[in-house]
């Protein structure tokens, strides 16, 4: 058990450990259906699930350190099989687009799920979702044959990515932190592995929420604008009033 | 450890933390999505959750007590975000009408939230919901511009208080324990803490059980007046006869 | 602790007792909202939980004993609202049509409630139907204002037996031993406390099967009756061979 | 608690409860309501849950051993009474047409036998359904009154193997792991009795992603198959790169 080596990696390793740890705490998946990453801007790297091994057989040190590159730089395992997916979302969204992204998700939670398999963006019916985003929550295509015969999860995170970004119309990965693929499911990021998760559950609570709400009323109509945005503006942003946060 | 001052609002911030911690046991919330507070009409303040903290953190300590004008009278954290609304219930409730409300709860519980989304009071299909309230549960409209511009959850008070006086067609709050606030979610009330705490979980079921009713008979017809009337006599008012309480 | 004195209803309040515990145990109701009682014909009494008491309070003692004319013959506290309803059921099975009922359970159990709230019987759609009964699940019209304005729990009861007897066309309580009441909710029988608690666990998983069968398929047809039948005879009657029994 | 005995199917047996314990551990079965067995083509035998006993009442040596004639081989309770239809899946998968299975699970879980219910094929909507089998998870017609009248759980496991083969539309048993029986519910099968257990709660979850999915959009539209096969080919076949194997 004596462990005397140290590594530039330590920290970020025990943050994607304690993140995937919250998968099975939080019901967010079956098996092994599920991987969060951690990712550190001044190491050019992240920490992720190794593939396919059980929550409960996880371990800081099973963790898989990979560069943006897509390079293993420490861990003996292989990388969860969604690693470039992450990677993308990495690049995309934390170097190019400068937004903090420091975390990523991916589940199979149940109701984002069937709303993915349903092509369906989930409206944004009430203020639980607007406490969180300000939009629907968006919902890729199916991948194209083309991009699925190429590096497939590379071709998944350029997918989610062609929605973001600073063009008229994209969408700010720092405001929108969570979207669906397309016959697929959901994947979700914030500024910590932490947070990531937290965002995940959100996405999958306004997923069932939302269900609901049309099985209740098929004519459900979205939650006015002045509302929306008072509910977000509320939790985020200089004016924010939730939690203890600037006392 | 050792705790020797006392304060005249021991009590209050006891049964308040008691209350609050009956949400995650209940499975009442994810995270923080809900509060409860407790009101004593001779102090003219009442307890309630601090904003943002985990359940799991909470102590009777860091309950914050709250005057009916706003001003956080003991505590060091941020009282509730939604502690206005909590204000106005007691305010408009137990002051001006009278009533026995000393406790108000306001929770994110999924099936009441999708009633809430939906814009749609909840029918009064069967004796579950009879043995508790004479009507359909109340959903109010979505609060206007003006009133999102102004003090949100001070208006989210108001608009709740509305439905409820003495007026005729208005809703007497010792009778009806609980509402919906359109797009939003439900708040419920009741003689103590923990009654409100009871008569929120006993939304959600209501809410569970009438949605699966509209689902197995889209058609399905409120519950006749003398089967409600029944109902709700044998456990209130003064003929009642569930229970062990008049032994 | 000690503990000398014995009763002749020691047995039985034994058997109400640990029945009346798996209600909590199978997550069968809220609260108090559930009752079972264990039946001695010998003895002309049933055992049944006090009203109101929640389950982590019950103990062997705190049961109730009733004779057949509503009378308690032992115990201190008032017993279940639900009491003259049982009553009625021991009365008019167990002694006028000599069935072999010996317990009687009655819960808000949710997906059975949704269906007695929908007022339609429960249709007979897969084998996990037929292992326990070879009929839809029957549901009663609502109580009429004359029967809620007289003894209205005795009235359930007659309301519930009404249905059943040796008349052509009525239904036999030995071979179904479960029913809905119009806009309330379930009741279950069985030759003991805990075979009546088994078939209302079972009412609520068929009820929720069924609700799911509709969704999927708003056209779903009965299962056919010659596989209702072998189904049914391989648990039930002399030649049955599921089990250990009779080995 | 001394055993010196060694018998040539402790493995089997072992191997059997080990199996037929993660049936209440994975929330698959009320009661009895499920049976899990495990083959070994060297012995021409398999170990099988007794029939009606409680999961935790099984042990190691209550496991029943039968041989591919029907007859119990070892073991002192009487076996499932689905055993026939264990019987045949082996004989005809793994026997007769050399298939890998050496595990196979019934149980009654609430969505599967919804869509056995609504004898609907569970349309393949999404990549958690072809992460595992390429095709809608098939349904069988009801079973025809002769067949009923015959041999009843023989002729389930006939009805069940009919769709299977070398033959030209007949399904690969190895590449297809899942059925539902119309009326009656879900088998699934798989390399060991683990791998069966696995499957079917796969079964379980995509039964219920898919019945939400139809909710959510009921003119849902299938995966297209170039996604489909991507994904079925990621986890299973010789270029397969999920998990660790093959490191």
């Amino acid at each position: 058990m004596a462990k005397s080596k140290r590594s530039p990696y330590d920290a970020l390793r025990e943050e994607a450990w304690a993140a995937n740890m919250e998968i099975p705490a939080r019901g967010m998946a079956l098996y092994t259906w599920g991987n969060v990453s951690a990712f550190d801007p001044a190491l050019g790297a992240f920490a992720i699930k190794p593939s396919g091994v059980p929550y409960d057989e996880l371990s800081r040190e099973s963790m898989v350190v990979v560069d943006l590159d897509g390079r293993v730089v420490e861990g003996t395992l292989r990388p969860s099989s969604d690693t470039p997916t992450h990677l993308v979302i990495y690049r995309d969204f934390a170097v190019a687009l400068g937004s903090r992204i420091r975390g990523v998700i991916h589940t199979h939670s149940t109701y984002a799920v069937a709303w993915a398999q349903a092509c369906r963006p989930i409206p944004l019916f009430g203020t639980t979702h607007a406490d969180h985003i300000q939009t629907a929550v968006p919902c890729t295509p199916y991948l194209s044959r083309a991009a699925v015969e190429g590096d497939y999860e590379l071709e998944t995170g350029k997918l989610i990515a062609a929605s973001f970004g600073k063009a008229p119309g994209a969408l700010d990965p720092d405001k929108v932190s969570m979207v669906l693929v397309g016959g697929h499911g959901p994947f979700a990021w914030g500024e910590s592995a932490a947070k990531a998760v937290y965002n995940g559950v959100v996405l999958e609570e306004i997923a069932r929420m939302a269900a609901l709400t049309l099985q209740v009323n098929p004519r459900a109509k979205p939650l006015p604008e002045h509302i929306v945005n008072k509910h977000y503006l509320r939790k985020h942003g200089p004016g924010a009033y939730y939690g203890q946060s600037g006392r």
